[in-house]
């Protein structure tokens, strides 16, 4: 770091104690170092209604309506490296999935900024702070609590698994409930889609990370926009795509059929012009389970060997690393910011440098 | 600035290339220097299903539902000043009120970083990243920015104001429209000032800064919460607070009648232990005057003044700074994220000297 290289010299040739002060306040290598920062919306459509508006009365006609953009947070860092990573959640998560962890740890967010990595956080079309939606909606508040702690491999409802990496003080599961917001109006594949592809317009070549649903639109992305240079991935849900004729049967599971998507091939192709990673955590079963929360998972994992074994057939680069298999124990659905989240982000970043992604 | 400092002795002492390399890279003093950042919830309540959850067939029963929190994002910078500011947004906003300008400057968000005080931005509760609410709701897009590009004193829709201090690039205008969300479910001024009051608790001392509707639920929130050391208060709109007994007559007006608030004087008495100060842009008719639009910030500006004498009158220390009145010209209801909004922070900065609240 410049910084720390600046300062050893300043030691070295004065031994002054103001290099030591300097050092332990604003230049303390633990302080992120930011070039800049800010926030915009991007993507998204516009409708108006006919007429002219009046001043005075304030009626419909004339007005105009801006909605269905994605909401973008980006930070970049000093000597910051080429690409930047474009970080998007999951089902019914927004932008806080990549933030301060349920108990209270730097996320991805800042781990990777900490790593010199621009990080721009998405809060997709209809979704937080995108709210702005073109959909009518309508909003009941249901307990459902239980349904996304055994969802996203917590545990059993109201008992953690044995070795889950969650914290077990109270406050870590009220945060994480409270990272989750309702959709404003249906959820738009495509206009998911499109916002996204806009970033990637706007900001030039970059890194999509990918969450849960947020998996199978990402593949959507990528074929749309040839700007996404790679697409790492924790625990795809669903929107496999496959080239039509070589899709395979859905695959059953206590939550349900998972089925995959058939796209043309040209469209397919583009899938395997980049390399991708895909991570799955712990407690998935090996064979079918009665509990549903764990055992969609078995078909996801599942799911995800054929699409990498249909990529790599046709010459793509896609790996997929379960975890446990490495011997990375007790993650949950949420890897990034479970508590050994910090050696998650070393196996991306690791990743990243195998793949000449971190220049 | 310490890194200055050492570098500044660093180059008296060695003169080394090295030096001049770190000031330009990630010792720049355009970066900004962050000791910690992350989001949080904060406050909210919750709710539980009676029974008992079923693994299998996941069922309401036994299933709970947290909401009704405030969303904060928190940056401290390096060698941070004594007091954080905490942000709240309008009507319609979220924390973005505070973050990039329409144009695509810094806003108060990263100006105060800059000027080394924490920052805290909340989404207050049913509303963008705090979402998650426990009332029901219902939305649907309609068309109404031509009656917030009115109300927010931008022009007379479709045409600017001569001279305003908004930015004529229609992008400016595309993200100003995208920065609205809608709230899930009513307002709710009591569960907004439990949730902000609730991270004053969490944080401790610190000065609070609020705009347009979050300006009333300010006042409430300080006669709630001892730990609000000062209130900056942007073109706050209603909810001025009187001592029950001394409340001045409605101020009518063409966008309807502003009705003042009354108090326990025991309540009341509390916001004349604290400095507060009041600003209010431009394009703010002195007759009363037939656009809603204009003439309802007529009523507030009053209301203000009206309010400033009753608190001083019991030994408050409250200001209302007319902006025009002391020569700044052209601003609209969003003064911090005008084109001026260095010249509108550096009238804050000077208050907040003043009042001893920068150390």
């Amino acid at each position: 770091m410049d910084i720390r290289k600046a300062l050893f010299l300043c030691l070295l040739f004065t031994g002054l104690l103001s290099c030591t002060q300097s050092s332990e306040n604003s230049a303390n290598e633990n302080n992120l170092i930011i070039r800049e920062q800010g926030s915009f919306a991007v993507g998204g459509t516009v409708k108006e209604n006919p007429g002219t508006f009046n001043t005075i009365t304030r009626g419909p006609e004339g007005q105009t309506y801006h909605g269905d953009h994605a909401y973008v947070f980006y930070q970049i860092p000093a000597d910051a490296r080429q690409y930047p990573l474009v970080m998007w959640h999951g089902f019914g998560q927004f932008s806080k999935t990549w933030e301060t962890t349920p108990d209270g740890r730097e996320g991805f967010q800042t781990l990777f900024l900490r790593r010199r990595f621009p990080v721009y956080v998405i809060d997709q079309p209809r979704r937080g702070n995108a709210g702005r939606s073109m959909a009518e909606g309508t909003f009941t508040p249901t307990p459902d609590e239980a349904f996304w702690f055994n969802t996203f491999r917590v545990g059993e409802w109201p008992v953690f698994f044995p070795g889950v990496q969650f914290s077990k003080d109270p406050e870590a599961l009220n945060q994480y409930f409270r990272q989750m917001v309702p959709d404003i109006g249906p959820i738009d594949i495509a206009v998911n889609v499109d916002a996204v592809s806009a970033l990637f317009d706007k900001i030039g070549e970059g890194i999509l990370v990918t969450h849960s649903h947020s998996g199978g639109m990402g593949w959507l992305t990528a074929v749309e926009n040839d700007n996404i240079k790679a697409i790492v991935s924790y625990e795809p849900g669903s929107g496999f795509l496959f080239p039509e004729g070589e899709v395979p049967a859905p695959i059953e599971n206590s939550a349900g059929a998972l089925v995959a998507t058939g796209i043309p091939m040209e469209d397919f192709m583009k899938l395997t012009k980049i390399p991708i990673i895909i991570y799955y955590g712990d407690f998935i079963p090996e064979t079918p389970d009665p509990n549903p929360g764990t055992d969609g998972w078995r078909a996801r994992l599942e799911m995800a060997r054929l699409w990498r074994d249909a990529v790599n057939k046709h010459g793509g680069d896609v790996t997929v690393v379960h975890l446990p298999e490495i011997g990375i124990k007790g993650n949950t659905h949420f890897p990034f910011s479970d508590l050994n989240n910090v050696k998650i982000a070393g196996l991306m970043s690791e990743w990243l440098n195998e793949k000449g992604l971190d220049k």
